[in-house]
């Protein structure tokens, strides 16, 4: 097992009715910016009890944030915030209002001209706003990490921030604000939390038995309640069982003392920017590719895999890890979500920038460092 | 799923070498009460490296806390810890040393007269010194939790305090300080750790199969490192994987969403008032019979537990309930702990006090609170 550090002080509140606390859990505080997206908070009941437990409270409203948060959104908020002199950003929506809701809660209090500066160069955040959640969609683990990312149309950068300090102060988790969620949406959280766990858990071994079994019992548990999330979609304890589930598949638990392979997000992060591709969907296009592009690497993992999650038999390892691969692409289908390049109606041609923007940006991604523009080609053609 | 709150805000520090990571950790304090027992900490080198990296801080040492620790010796501490003015505590080995820390940091600021009053009445604390903790034994998970339990001798009681104002501010975990522990204290601290796990899995159903595939995950773990660790007390994984393990098992993330039962617990303490009989192995003596008496009751979870665990199989439920009670003595048997009175020379005779002291102290025990006085005598008896 590696040395590591876990540290995470996100207050999770779980469960019906958990809206009701935000009352005394803001109550240190004097003037809240509240921050949402396109306005499904106001017809699922959401933005009506999030009122109602603010009700004692003086509330500045943001709405707006779009999937793949824009800067110059978020650049809108951190004036607002700045101008109204608010001490507290309360996120209500999925991951990527929330995501918003930490780059502005860290841009607010970043001392230099442009805070595009931290993202794009990695610095270190000296401060940030508190900031909390109320999450409606379970798939990005965001409101128990320290983790945002943010889209710069202009540039056509995707980039993240991971710093201690935009952690949440707390989240609050209530399964029955997801069950209006559309069905395309619960299967991109679906894919979302799984593809968090791969990237965690499909690398080599180094000896972590426990970190490998809490990475297997998140993949089994979506393998089982997906599918029955999608057909029953206000089974309470289906998605309560989803939601927790996406938090501890991302809430920097299963990294701690294991390699990580990232090279799936990052190449599809590159996806989203130039076509706009959901995330989710980006993922389960290119995990698969990686897969087959890194089988060799990857092979005591997948076999490990094949067998404990999928109950895969026989000793033919190279035939495991394909079967293992076949499951995951067929499991991702049977949520309906594309699985190819030609299912979203793109070729490897389209997509060349792809490996363009990687050279430019720099490092070889995958935990052994060795995805360099060169082999991001090759997956693209395995992705096709 | 039931409704919950999750809040772990210590930061865990782990692996080899991490115990200079101190000195950083320690910078914002002035002066440290570093607590420790008997002084094996002495000889296994820890010791020297503590003192090393708190070359720049003023240290006040307390030593000599027992096993079970006792409140006479922490109130001696509370004494230097006020007289000396100091501003943080610092707990230097098991979960016995780390628990009479929380107490002694908690009675510093009680505004009483007499601290033992907040524990035996289950007050809830304003404020506690802030501490930290060198783990040199895993089994408690009090390095990651809000937990201390406590005895006083003259009344012949052993009582927990759990308090969010004594979680650790941070835990230094590095395996190599336990390569020199005792085998008994390794085997006792698998038991610990197994039975944490099981008396917050092992009463019923309530559709949280995520905390259940978590619980299972370190119950394998246990089952296959525990012997390694008993034979190789110098593996580095084996011993990080335990370590692990243990302060998983009770930092509260297990519990969250599901009942818990924790009778084996409390009549385990009672025995250990009794007779001073190690914490653990009073585990491994009452969990046995509490799963026997409680089959029924429990039957759900320990087929799913025996099948899941064990890897046993059948249909006939009440047999493969026996069959996984049978396997949990065979496991803690192979680690040379007693699992019976008779074991540690005792007779149910020798122990009425137990359901006695019980009748005295109230409420009934077990997830369905049909643990009574007289239910204790018949788990004594199964016990014998």
């Amino acid at each position: 097992m590696n040395n590591f550090t876990f540290h995470n002080p996100t207050k999770i509140i779980f469960g019906k009715g958990s809206i009701a606390e935000l009352s005394s859990l803001l109550k240190p505080y004097k003037k809240i910016l509240m921050t949402y997206g396109g306005g499904s908070i106001k017809k699922n009941g959401v933005y009506e009890q999030v009122l109602k437990a603010l009700s004692d409270c003086t509330v500045i409203e943001f709405s707006g944030i779009e999937a793949n948060p824009q800067y110059s959104t978020c650049m809108k908020a951190v004036r607002i915030a700045k101008d109204e002199n608010v001490d507290f950003i309360l996120s209500v929506g999925g991951g990527s209002v929330l995501d918003a809701t930490k780059f502005i809660a860290a841009a607010v209090k970043w001392p230099g001209e442009e805070p595009w500066d931290f993202i794009r160069d990695s610095l270190e955040l000296r401060d940030a706003l508190p900031l909390g959640c109320v999450l409606t969609l379970p798939a990005t683990g965001s409101e128990s990490n320290p983790n945002a990312v943010i889209s710069r149309a202009e540039t056509g950068e995707k980039l993240a921030v991971i710093d201690d300090h935009v952690f949440p102060r707390f989240s609050i988790l209530d399964p029955e604000t997801t069950y209006t969620l559309p069905e395309r949406q619960i299967a991109n959280g679906i894919v979302d939390t799984f593809v968090h766990v791969m990237e965690q858990y499909i690398t080599y071994p180094v000896n972590a038995p426990l970190q490998d079994r809490f990475a297997e019992s998140i993949l089994i548990t979506l393998i089982e309640e997906g599918p029955k999330a999608m057909e029953q979609p206000r089974d309470y304890n289906t998605r309560a069982n989803l939601m927790w589930a996406a938090t501890l598949a991302l809430n920097t638990l299963l990294s701690r003392g294991v390699p990580g392979d990232w090279s799936t997000h990052q190449i599809g992060h590159e996806l989203t920017a130039l076509y706009d591709i959901d995330h989710a969907r980006t993922l389960a296009i290119f995990l698969p590719a990686v897969l087959k592009h890194q089988k060799k690497a990857k092979s005591a993992k997948l076999v490990q895999y094949g067998r404990r999650v999928w109950g895969l038999s026989g000793e033919d390892e190279d035939k495991l890890a394909d079967e293992a691969i076949a499951k995951t692409v067929d499991f991702f289908q049977s949520l309906g979500v594309p699985v190819s390049l030609s299912d979203v109606d793109l070729t490897p041609a389209d997509v060349t920038n792809i490996a363009k923007a990687h050279k430019k940006r720099g490092s070889a991604l995958g935990e052994h460092k060795n995805i360099g523009a060169e082999e991001i080609e090759e997956i693209v053609q395995l992705a096709a």
